[in-house]
C-alpha cells in the first residue's frame, strides 16, 4: 500500500486534476469544466484496490483547489459501475491483518467519502449494472445519482462476515432512501434494484445503458455552467447542517446566504434577469 | 426595511393575532380556533418583500402567545402560493447591500422560519399553483402541505446565483423528501411536480383547485378540535429532537409525554372513552 | 406496578431468554437461534399493561446477554400485532397519578423501546391488523418490518389528548417515513394503511396474513446464521450515527469496521469464497 503525501501549502494541492492529469488507476478526463472519473478494469467489473483507493482520495483531496473543474462524473467501464474491494487483492490481505493496518484501512476508505463530500463541486454518478461493496458506498457518497433499469446495488459488506457500518453506511443510507429500508439492505445484503432505487429515492432518474452517461454529463455540464461558488456552499451546507438542530441550521444558512450574495453571479443573475435574459455564470 | 420590536413582557406579545387583527402585507382571518394567512398580490402571484417577510415572522412570533389560535392555514391568493422574493423590490436592493445588511436580511427570513416552527399551532399549507423560493421555504415550513395537481414547487436559489442554503433548505428538505432527492431539487433548482412532491412526501395529498383550501381548512378545524396542548407539545418536540441521540430523544418523550398526562384533555378524553362519546378538547 | 432488578453483573443478566424461558405476560419460543415473542392476549388484540410493559423491558434487557439467541420476531396472536396500552389497565390508572409516578410510567415505556434499540440482534416485526398506539412503537422500533394488506398502524396518542410524543415517536418515526408523514399521522393520529406503510419504507414487504409469520420467521432465520457479532455491530452503528456529523460516523465506522475484520466470520467468509462454498458463520 502506496502512501500518497498531501498538499505542499493550505492553499494549494500537490497536484492538479485538469486536462493533464494522468491517473494511473482508473482513467481521467476534462471537458467543459467536468472531469470525469471512470473506473476502467471491466473484465473484473472494476473492483477497488489498496492503490486506486489512494489514488481516489487524493484526486478527490485535490479537486478541493481545482478551481476549472466545476462539476464532477463517476462512472465505470463496460457496463458496470463498480464490484467494491477486489477480494483477492483487498479481503484476503486483510484477513491477515493486525489492528492497526486494519484501521489504517478503513480510515483511508473512510478518507475516500470524506473527501468526496468535502471537495466543493458537484459529484454525479452514472451507475450502471454492478454496484456493490465499496462501489455502493463511492455511489452514495454521490450528490446526484442516475442508474440504468439494470443496475443492482448491494451494500454486501454482511456476505463477507463484516458490519453493515463501511465508510459511513450506516449515516449515509437511512437518510437518502429511509431508516427502515437501508436497515434490511445492510443487514440483509440484498441488492437494491434499479426500480427499487429509483423509487425509494436512492436514483435521481433511470436512463437506458446506451444514454446513461450522457444523460448524467449533462446534468454535469448545466452544473458546471451554474454558479459553481453558490454550489459549493450548497454542498458543503448539505453536510455541514447534517447533525444540527433546526436553529443553528438556519443561522448556518444565513451567513452562507449573505457570503453567496456577496458574489459576482449574484450580480450576474439580477442583470441578466433584468434584460431578459440568460445569465453567463463565472463562478465567482 | 422597517424595524418590528418584540413582545414587551416574556408572557405576552405585543400584538394579538385573533378576529381583530388587521395585517398590513397579507389578509388574516380568524373562525373557529383557526387562523388563516393569505398572501395576496395576486396580479404578482403573491411575492415576498421586506415589510412582508417582517409582518410575517411577527405575525408568527405573536402566535406563540395566542392561545385562542388553534391551528394556521397557510396559503395564496388567486391560484398561487407564492412566487418568492421579489425580483425587483427584494433582489435588485440586495446586490447593492453591504454585509451587516446582507446578514440582517438573510436572518430576518430564517427568523420567519424559525417563528413557524417555534409557535405551538399546527400549521397548515394550502398550495396551489407557483410555489418558488422563499415561497417553497414557507411551504417546507409547515407541518403539514396539502397541493394541487399543478402545484410546481421549486428551490430555485440557484437560478439567482445563490446556494440552496436559504432559510434552512438543507436542512430541512433532506428530512422531507429524502437526501438524494433535496441534493437535485437545491443543486439544479428545478421545478418539483405536484405528482412528486405528493410521491416523495413532501404533499400529504393533493386536491383539486377548487377544493383544496376547504380540504386543508377541514384538517385545521380538525386539529383546532383537538388537545391543542399537546399539539403543541408534538411539535415542540418534533422540532427538539431533531438531532438529539436516540437515547436523548426518548427521555425527552418521557419527559414531554408525562407533562402532557397531567392535562384536563387527558381527563376528558378517557372519561368520553369510559362513556362510550366522543371527547370536547379543551386544550388545557 | 411491580419492580424488576437489573442484571446482578455487568457481564451476566438477571435470567437467560432461551429455549427454558417461560414469559409471563406473552408467549416466548426458541428455535435455531430465533426468539420468537408473542403478544398472546388475542381476545382484546392484544393490549399492554403495566407488567408486560416491564416484562418486555427486563427481556430486551437480558437478550444483550443471551449470546445463543441470534435474531428475534416480535408478532401477536389471533390476526392483530397489538392494540397499544389497555384503556381500563393504564389509561385509566395514569389519570389518576402524580408526576413521579408518570415520569416512572413514560420513561419504562422509553426503556422498553431503548432496550429493543440496544440488544444486538436485528429484531424481526410481523405485524398483522391492529398496530396502534404503544403497539406502533415497538414496531416502530423493530429493525425490519413486515405487515399483511390489512394491517393498520395508528399513532394514536393524540386521540386520548397526548403528544405525538411517546416512547420515541417524533424522533424514530420522520426518520423512517420522511417528516412531513410523520408529522400527519402524529398530530392527526390517523392509520397509516399498510400499503402506504410499504410505499413510504415502514413495511419492507407485505405478505398476506397466513404467510406473514412464516416470512418474517424465515428471515429472522437466515440472519440468525449470518455473522452475529457483524450484525450486532451494523445494529449498534445504525443507532450510533444517529446524530452524529458525516466525518464522525465515517470515523466510527472505520473502528467498528476494523474491529469486525479481526473476527472469525471473516476469515471464514473469505475461506468459503476461496474454495467457492457457502461460509458457515459462528458468530466469532
Amino acid at each position: 500500500m502506496k502512501h500518497y503525501i498531501g498538499a505542499a501549502s493550505p492553499m494549494r494541492a500537490q497536484f492538479e486534476p485538469k486536462a493533464g492529469y494522468q491517473a494511473e488507476h482508473f482513467s481521467w478526463a476534462f471537458e467543459a469544466g467536468v472531469g470525469t472519473i471512470t473506473l476502467n478494469r471491466p473484465e473484473r467489473k472494476n473492483p477497488l484496490t489498496f492503490d486506486s483507493y489512494a489514488e481516489l482520495r487524493d484526486l478527490f483531496r485535490a479537486l478541493s483547489f481545482a478551481t476549472d473543474v466545476k462539476s464532477i462524473v463517476v462512472t465505470g467501464a463496460g457496463g458496470n459501475f463498480c464490484s467494491g474491494g477486489d477480494v483477492h487483492e483487498i479481503i484476503g490481505p486483510l484477513t491477515q491483518m493486525k489492528m492497526p493496518e486494519l484501521l489504517e484501512f478503513t480510515r483511508m476508505t473512510g478518507d475516500l467519502v470524506k473527501a468526496i463530500r468535502h471537495c466543493p463541486q458537484p459529484i454525479v454518478g452514472a451507475i450502471d449494472g454492478v454496484c456493490a461493496g465499496a462501489g455502493a458506498m463511492i455511489a452514495l457518497a454521490c450528490d446526484l445519482r442516475y442508474g440504468s433499469p439494470a443496475t443492482k446495488t448491494a451494500f454486501l459488506f454482511t456476505r463477507v462476515g463484516l458490519a453493515g457500518a463501511d465508510m459511513g453506511a450506516c449515516a449515509l443510507l437511512p437518510r437518502v432512501i429511509g431508516q427502515g429500508r437501508a436497515s434490511e439492505l445492510l443487514f440483509t445484503g440484498r441488492a437494491m434494484t434499479a426500480q427499487e432505487g429509483h423509487a425509494w429515492g436512492f436514483f435521481n432518474a433511470l436512463h437506458e445503458s446506451d444514454a446513461l452517461l450522457g444523460a448524467a454529463t449533462a446534468v454535469a455540464r448545466d452544473l458546471a455552467e451554474g454558479p459553481s461558488f453558490a454550489h459549493g456552499m450548497t454542498k458543503t451546507m448539505l453536510s455541514q447542517e447534517w447533525s444540527m438542530t433546526i436553529d443553528q441550521a438556519i443561522e448556518a444558512e444565513a451567513q452562507a446566504q449573505a457570503i453567496c450574495m456577496q458574489t459576482e453571479d449574484f450580480k450576474r443573475a439580477y442583470e441578466a434577469f433584468s434584460a431578459k435574459r440568460k445569465p453567463a455564470f463565472q463562478g465567482d
